[in-house]
C-alpha cells in the first residue's frame, strides 16, 4: 500500500480541486428549474470515471439517471471467481434555500478553518468522491483493482424516487453475482475523533390521522359540553399511545423489539456520550425517554412515537371561542429491528380507531414505511471496514447506530442478501440539509486512504 | 293596553320602514373605515329618540358614542317615586364579509319568507327597535309612560370596548335610583314556538399555552427517544385536564359550582330538546359531555374546558420528520355560578404548570375571563317578563340559560344590583354573526306588544 498511499499524498490537492469541480454543477434534484444541471452533473461524473479506466455508462430511469462504472481484476491470474464490492453514492443535492444564511455561495466551495464548504460537500459528493479517488489511486499505482468495483450513483436520493431501487430489483441477479458486499457513505463518525461503521438504522412508519367533530366549527358557548371536541379528543387518543415518560402504551407494538446485546449496551457505554452538552445544546430542560435505557440506547435502539405536526382550530392572534370541526395529527414511528413497518402501521391504525371516543370520528391515512436495518457485525466485510478506518484516520473505529432510516440500505441488504457496510465519513455537525453544509478536508483526505485499504483487503 | 295594542297594528309597516332605515347605515364598529358611519348612526337614534319626546343625547367615549334617551312619568300625581327601567342595545354591527354568501346585500334589508334579511337585522337593531317601538306606542296613546325609561345604547358591542362600563361605574349612583331593573334583548328566544327569559349565561375563563422543547425542530430519526416531544407533552397535559367523557381532571375546579334545583331540572326537561336533530345538523356520530346530566342541563349550566386552537410543528402536506420546538393550544373554560374567573384561572394555570412534564417547559399566558350570572326568577321584574311575553307572543314563556357569555349584563348585574331581565326576541337561527342574517318580522311585532306590556305592568 505504500505507493498507494504515497499518490493519494502527492495528489491531494488536484482531488479536492476535482471535487470542487464536482461540487460546483447545482445538481439539485427537487427542483426542476436545475433538471439539465442534475443532467450535466450525471455526464460529469460518467466521463471522470470513464478517465479512470472504468467501463462508465448513464441509465436513463423515469426520473433522474443514474451512473454506473465498473472496473476490477479481470487480469486477475487464478481461477476463484474476483470479489466484488458495489459502491453507492448520490450525486444529487439538496436545495440552497434559505440563501441569505451561507457564508459563502452554496454552490463555490470555499475552504475556510479546515473544512470546504459548500451544498453537497458532505451529502454526498465529497464522501462519494473518497472512493472514487480511492480507486484511481490504486489504478493508477498497480494498473489494476484488486477487487471488482461496481459504482451505482443515483440522482433521486434527496427526493426519495425510486428509480435506483427499481434498477437493483431488475437487475439482481448481475448485481448479486460474486458480491461482497455494498459499501456506502452517506453518514456520520460517531464524531470527530472516532470513525465509525454504522451497523443499524432505524425503520419508520408515517401516518396522518384527523379526528372530525362537528361539521363546521362552532361556538364554544352555545355547544360547549354537548358537542366533543376534535382537538381534546384527539390529545387523549395522543396521551393514550405514549406516556408523559416515554413509554409506548399501544399494546404489542414492543412485541417484536430485538433487545440490545450486551456487547452493544458495553460499546455504546464506552462512547462516553455527554447528556449535559446535548442538553445546553438544544436548550433543554431535561432529556425524555424510557428508564434503563441511555442516550444512545434510546435514540438507537429503541422504538418512538412522535408527533411532528398538530394543528387544528383558531390558531391566530388572540381568542376565537370556537369547538373546532376537525384536529389533525401527523405522527411517525421509529422502528427498530425486528419491528415490521406494515406489521406495526396496521397495529397503531386499528387502536387509534378503537381507542377513538364515540363523539368524534376518526380517519388514519394508510401507514407507510421503511423497514429497520441491523448489520451483523461479524460479517468479514465489517471487520475488513472497522480495519481500513482505523488506517485511514489512525484511530480506532466505533461500532454505532443510526437513528434515523436510509431506506436504499433496507433495498440493498433486502435484494441482494449481502453485508452493507455503512462507513460514514461525515460529522453530525457538517449541517447536511442546512445552509453552510460543509466536509472536513482533512476526513475528504482519510476517507480516501480508508476506501484503497478496503478495496486492496476485501 | 287596548289602543296601544291598536296603535301597534296599525302602525306596523311603518315601524318595519323605520327599522329598515336603522339598518341601512353600515355600523360596522369593528372597521374604521365605517367610523363615520358608526357616527351617523348614534347621530340618528339619538335624533329618532328625540322626535319620540325622550331626552336624548349622545355620550362621547374614548372608543364609538353612546346613545342615552330618558322619559319618564313626570306627570305622576302621587308622591311615591316613579320606577325605572334601563333598557339596554347596541347599534353597532359586525362585519358583513363573507359577502359573496350573502343573497341579498347586507346593508339593503330585504324580505323573504316572512324574515327581514339584513346585517343587524336582529343583533341588536332589529331587538332593540321593539322597545323603542314600544314605548312611541305607549306615548302616542297616553301622552306620557307608565314608568321611567332610560334607554343606553352602546356602539362597541361587537369589539368588546369598555366605554359603556366605565360610563355605568362612572354614573353608578344616578343609574341606580329608583331601579327596578336592566331589560336586555339581544339574545334569543328558546325555539319559534316558545319566548323565554334567559336568566343564566356561563362565563368564561381563557388562557394559551405553550409548551417549549428544544430550541429549534430537529430531526426526529436522529433525537427521537432522547429529546422529548413538546405536542406529546400537551396533549398529555390536555389529557390530564378533561377525560375522554368530559369529566375536567383538574383538583378543585367543580368546588364552587352551583347544583341544579329541582325546578330547574325540571323545566329544562319539559322544553324536550331534540338530541338526535342536533346530531343531524351538525354531522356528529354522538353527542359528548358529562354522565347524569341532559344535553340543555349540560350546555346551561355545567363548566366546560375547550380547546379553541392547536398547533405546531410541520402543518403542510406530506411528512416533515421533526421533532417540534413548540406546540401551542388556545383553551377556554365556561364556568356557571358561582365560579369565580380570577380563582379559576389561577388554579389552572397552576395545576398546568405542576403537571408540566420535566423534560419540556411550559408558559402559560395570563388568564382573562368574565364571570358568569344567575338571575334570580322570583324576582317580580322577572315574573312580569314572563307575563309580558305571554301576552306578546301568545304562548308560555319558557326558563332558559344560555351556554355563553355576555360580558355587559355582568356589568349591570354587578354595579347596580338590580335585576337583568333578559328577553331574547332573536332566534339561534338567525345567524347573528354569519352571512344572511335575519329577524323574523312576526317577533319584531310581538317584541314590540311583549315591550309595551312589561313597561305598563313594571
Amino acid at each position: 500500500m505504500r505507493e498507494v498511499l504515497e499518490y493519494i499524498e502527492q495528489n491531494q490537492q488536484r482531488f479536492l480541486e476535482e471535487l470542487k469541480d464536482f461540487i460546483r454543477i447545482p445538481s439539485v434534484s427537487a427542483q426542476s428549474a436545475h433538471d439539465t444541471d442534475v443532467q450535466k452533473c450525471a455526464t460529469w461524473l460518467k466521463d471522470h470515471l470513464k478517465n479512470l479506466g472504468l467501463h462508465a455508462e448513464i441509465i436513463e430511469t423515469k426520473g433522474h439517471p443514474i451512473v454506473r462504472a465498473q472496473g476490477g481484476n479481470s487480469n486477475s491470474q487464478n481461477d476463484t471467481p474476483p470479489k466484488r464490492l458495489i459502491i453507492y453514492g448520490h450525486y444529487d443535492v439538496q436545495p440552497d434555500d434559505p440563501l441569505d444564511q451561507w457564508k459563502s455561495p452554496p454552490f463555490e466551495p470555499e475552504i475556510r478553518d479546515g473544512f470546504l464548504y459548500a451544498r453537497g460537500a458532505t451529502d454526498d459528493k465529497g464522501q462519494l468522491f473518497c472512493h472514487i479517488k480511492a480507486v484511481e489511486a490504486l489504478l493508477r499505482t498497480r494498473g489494476k483493482l484488486p477487487c471488482e468495483v461496481l459504482f451505482l450513483v443515483e440522482g433521486e436520493e434527496e427526493t426519495n424516487g425510486d428509480s435506483l431501487a427499481d434498477y437493483i430489483r431488475q437487475q439482481k441477479p448481475e448485481l448479486a453475482q460474486n458480491l461482497s458486499g455494498v459499501v456506502i457513505s452517506d453518514c456520520s463518525m460517531y464524531d470527530e475523533n472516532t470513525p465509525a461503521i454504522t451497523y443499524g438504522l432505524r425503520g419508520i412508519v408515517a401516518m396522518e390521522v384527523q379526528v372530525k367533530g362537528p361539521i363546521k366549527d362552532v361556538h364554544s358557548g352555545t355547544y360547549g359540553g354537548v358537542v366533543g371536541n376534535p382537538a381534546t379528543a384527539l390529545a387523549n387518543i395522543i396521551a393514550q399511545c405514549i406516556s408523559a415518560d416515554g413509554r409506548i402504551l399501544i399494546p404489542g407494538f414492543y412485541d417484536d423489539v430485538r433487545q440490545l446485546e450486551d456487547f452493544e449496551r458495553d460499546n455504546y457505554a464506552k462512547l462516553n456520550f455527554d447528556d449535559q452538552n446535548l442538553k445546553k445544546e438544544l436548550s433543554l430542560r431535561g432529556l425524555f425517554g424510557e428508564r434503563n435505557f441511555t442516550t444512545l440506547e434510546r435514540a438507537w435502539a429503541r422504538p418512538t412515537f412522535e408527533i411532528n405536526g398538530i394543528f387544528g382550530g383558531y390558531t391566530g392572534q388572540g381568542n376565537k371561542t370556537i369547538i373546532p370541526a376537525t384536529a389533525n395529527a401527523k405522527i411517525t414511528m421509529r422502528l427498530v429491528a425486528d419491528q415490521d413497518p406494515k406489521k406495526i402501521g396496521k397495529l397503531v391504525k386499528d387502536y387509534l380507531q378503537a381507542i377513538c371516543p364515540d363523539y368524534v370520528n376518526i380517519q388514519v391515512s394508510e401507514p407507510t414505511g421503511e423497514k429497520p436495518v441491523l448489520i451483523d457485525i461479524h460479517d468479514s466485510l465489517v471487520q475488513v471496514g472497522m480495519e481500513a478506518l482505523k488506517q485511514g484516520f489512525e484511530q480506532d473505529a466505533a461500532y454505532i447506530r443510526c437513528g434515523g432510516s436510509i431506506p436504499v440500505v433496507d433495498t440493498f441488504w433486502r435484494e441482494l442478501q449481502k453485508c452493507v457496510l455503512l462507513m460514514g465519513f461525515g460529522l453530525d455537525t457538517d449541517g447536511a440539509h442546512s445552509p453552510n453544509e460543509r466536509f472536513r478536508v482533512q476526513s475528504f483526505f482519510k476517507g480516501i486512504k480508508t476506501s484503497a485499504w478496503l478495496l486492496d483487503n476485501v
